[in-house]
């Protein structure tokens, strides 16, 4: 067998245990009798360490060295030039990573995850803090896999926004608090927006029917892809024909599930735009949390939460639910989704605070990791910071430190600032669409979304892990990550919405 | 590690890789798109051989030589000498299949199965032809793995029902179908029953719901189980702790889900009854095909068809269908759902002609396997035989070599004769548990399942693959496998439901 043949039906064994991994944890979040659980925590530990064995096995090593020499005349744009260079560096950061930690890893995230979802409920946090304090022993474990950081969360973040450290994190956070907060302040010094008409009952089953009609008219493909109920939203794949998302409905809202549903179509819409070529591969996946996050919020609030998104499709919700909202007017409808005040929760924030909700975790995470901050002070110290940053009291921990899942099913580091990373983007990449085709914001006031997909496909979603985050953005919109964008779209949108004045544009250091 | 340890931990290993599969199967036929079917495919494929090279490495074979050593001096029913007795026989069978052989089966399997269910619906056989004759040949294959067989199915057999072989099901079928075929004619050449009440619309939810509080009463563990839909509706595991069922839904067949959902049930309760310290090892499993059917069919049928049963549902039943029901006296309905008729589709087929179906079946593929039979002329001379057997025309290929799912999801030989093996047996078991407790009949018109359970729990389901079939059913009845309690059941039923006369009784053969 030729070395690049022998490389490729090795990956394509890695990437069939880590599907059936995958399909483990859906089966978990989604359908499994909680009788599964101890088993399920087993099986996917298994699975989890045979896909590393498997990865981090010499000859993958051997193939990569015979590969690069191989390749080394191939332009970097060439498939198989790529398909090396990303295997590599994978391969490196796995090999550092031993067998018996993944493997412990994995057990101890489907354990905790099961004792979350009886947890936050039952707003019981000292059940969760010696599980947490395992998570977090693990995770300082995993870091420090890998020495001679700066920060000890920078291989964290390594490995789901390559490229990024803590101290870039940090400075981006910086310079974007230092705008938000005015704006923040200068929206909730008006008169808050009305969310009433929100805040109605409505039958699950049609808010779910409803939420499908916009995801197809998206352009999501249910060919490749169906979506299920959970506890906390998810996209997951399989393989690039069976891409799954998942939802939840509150009954007593009227747009929950629908958002949650649109952002998961964003991840879905990205993976499902691969090149089928790379199936199997490495290069078929996201290429990093910020990317795939600017993806979902593109779609979820670019494209979902704006007005010519809902002079299409609000007639269209208001015959689904023509006793609750038959007689709201479009105006008042839009002003409800996109009302910014300062909440409890991250994932049900607006668009202008939710990036402060992202800071606190990540700043939290970093004392954790650093040892500043101890497990048992956790739930205490959030509501300090909570309450300093937002101006209102956590009224319990189910409310607080044990709304996200994240702590309870993966490492504590690494993953909250994509979120923020992708808010960020997520402007540059829909100004470099319209640029490029001036006609997309008319196309979306009819619901029709072909031309923005196609634009994100041909420039984002087609390449998948074969570029990574920085030259995707530089790629697709011609400059590096820059929050301008970001600031602009949320001064645009939010100036008319809350009658900002055009004086305080300056002020709020808006160009 | 001590040497049972080891063996625990590497059964461990190779019980989390089939549970997996196990998931990727459940879920490519309950929830998967159809674009997850190719990955699918090579998944399954790819954890099959896994789990089939950890199992067959030569490390077990060792383990296994000092563990018979070990426990030699132990009763053969101490839980260490069982593990170590069952384990090697599995051992013996697995090592003699090549891994590369599992995996293209697997493959094959995942692929001939989606093809499937487009060309039953189709009724488009010569589709499949080429496919199954790929699985004709895989059979084959697999068969000849174990040289030395009288009959090339039998080892295909042994792999399902351990200890039987072609000629004695051949023996029993024989002596079986002389006893039945009269029992038809004298049936069929009275009025036939009426089972319109049954052909009416009912929703699918409702009737799933009415099957789900059936199955409760039954002591079905929603903790450890669940149920959906699928095609060709199967039980399934993951672990101790998750048990499944599937069925589907006819909404102008009153019972057809009902009946289907009883036939699941019955065999996870089997598996939900295995000791829980069994889990991991290959002892957690049905100890064979006939002994899983036989728990199968006594709760569709020694219950779920009885008299007594019904005088405590059939209230409910007319509760939950009162426009269909209501008028529909309780006798009627007995009747119906107890109709005999000669039929097209096996799993429609009453109790009497079912063996009949089976025995085709069993036929057809012995005449495939020793090279009687081409598949090529498999759809024509199953009508011919179908005709023979049943004097009915096949009109169509669904419902004719199309109907039954294992031939496009499996071997071709081994699985068929469990069916009637486990007929025959669930009257003993059932006449066995009504001597120890005579009660249980007056129990069942009550709608109380616990008597029953739990002695079926106690001397044949916690035992799991610790005992084999011909163990089981001599150490619960006290006897071996015999027709007579079978033919005496059906007698007592059928002979007040068709006006047979005692006359019939010699001349039908019943004691």
């Amino acid at each position: 067998m030729k070395p690049l043949d022998e490389l490729k039906a090795r990956l394509l064994e890695v990437d069939d245990i880590n599907g059936a991994a995958a399909l483990l944890r859906w089966d978990q979040t989604t359908f499994m009798p909680p009788g599964g659980s101890p088993a399920r925590g087993r099986q996917t530990a298994t699975l989890s360490r045979l896909a590393h064995e498997k990865f981090t096995d010499a000859a993958v090593g051997r193939l990569l060295d015979q590969l690069e020499r191989e390749t080394a005349a191939l332009p970097p744009g060439h498939d198989d030039a790529a398909l090396v260079r990303v295997t590599r560096r994978l391969y490196e950061q796995s090999v550092r990573i031993p067998g018996a930690l993944v493997s412990e890893f994995n057990e101890h995230a489907a354990t905790i995850y099961q004792a979350w979802t009886v947890a936050r409920p039952a707003n019981d946090f000292a059940t969760m803090r010696p599980l947490l304090e395992k998570t977090l022993e693990l995770s300082r474990r995993q870091a420090n896999c890998f020495p001679g950081y700066d920060s000890i969360a920078d291989p964290l973040i390594d490995l789901y926004d390559y490229g990024m450290k803590a101290a870039s994190v940090q400075a981006l956070f910086t310079a974007l608090r230092a705008r938000l907060v005015p704006i923040v302040r200068a929206i909730t010094s008006r008169a808050p927006a009305d969310g009433a008409c929100l805040e109605q009952y409505a039958p699950a089953d049609q808010q779910l029917a409803f939420g499908l009609e916009v995801i197809r008219a998206y352009g999501f493909d249910f060919e490749r892809g169906r979506q299920d109920l959970t506890h906390h939203p998810f996209m997951t794949k399989f393989s690039l024909g069976d891409i799954r998302i998942t939802t939840r409905v509150r009954e007593n809202d009227l747009t929950d599930a629908l958002f949650s549903t649109l952002h998961e179509c964003g991840h879905a819409l990205y993976e499902q735009g691969i090149r089928t070529e790379f199936e199997g591969t490495p290069l078929a996946g996201g290429t990093s949390s910020g990317i795939h996050e600017s993806q979902s919020r593109l779609w979820e609030n670019l494209v979902g939460r704006s007005r010519g998104f809902w002079e299409h499709f609000y007639p269209r919700l208001q015959g689904a639910f023509p006793s609750q909202l038959g007689k709201v007017e479009l105006d008042t409808f839009y002003r409800a989704i996109n009302k910014v005040e300062r909440s409890l929760i991250r994932v049900d924030a607006d668009e202008v605070t939710y990036n402060l909700h992202v800071m606190l975790r990540f700043d939290l995470e970093l004392d954790l990791l650093e040892g500043r901050l101890a497990v048992k002070d956790l739930a205490r110290v959030w509501r300090e910071r909570f309450e300093a940053d937002f101006g209102i009291p956590v009224p319990d921990d189910r409310n607080g430190v044990l709304q996200d899942v994240h702590w309870y099913s993966g490492p504590i580091g690494g993953v909250f600032q994509g979120y923020t990373l992708g808010n960020v983007m997520s402007a540059q990449f829909h100004d470099a669409a319209v640029a490029a085709h001036p006609g997309i914001p008319a196309q979306i006031t009819k619901g029709e979304f072909g031309t923005l997909r196609g634009w994100l496909r041909e420039n984002l979603y087609q390449h998948g892990m074969k570029i990574t985050a920085a030259e995707a953005i530089r790629g697709a919109t011609g400059s590096d990550m820059s929050i301008e964008p970001y600031m602009n779209y949320l001064w645009r949108k939010y100036q008319p919405l809350y009658g900002l004045e055009e004086r305080e544009r300056t002020a709020l250091g808006v160009s």
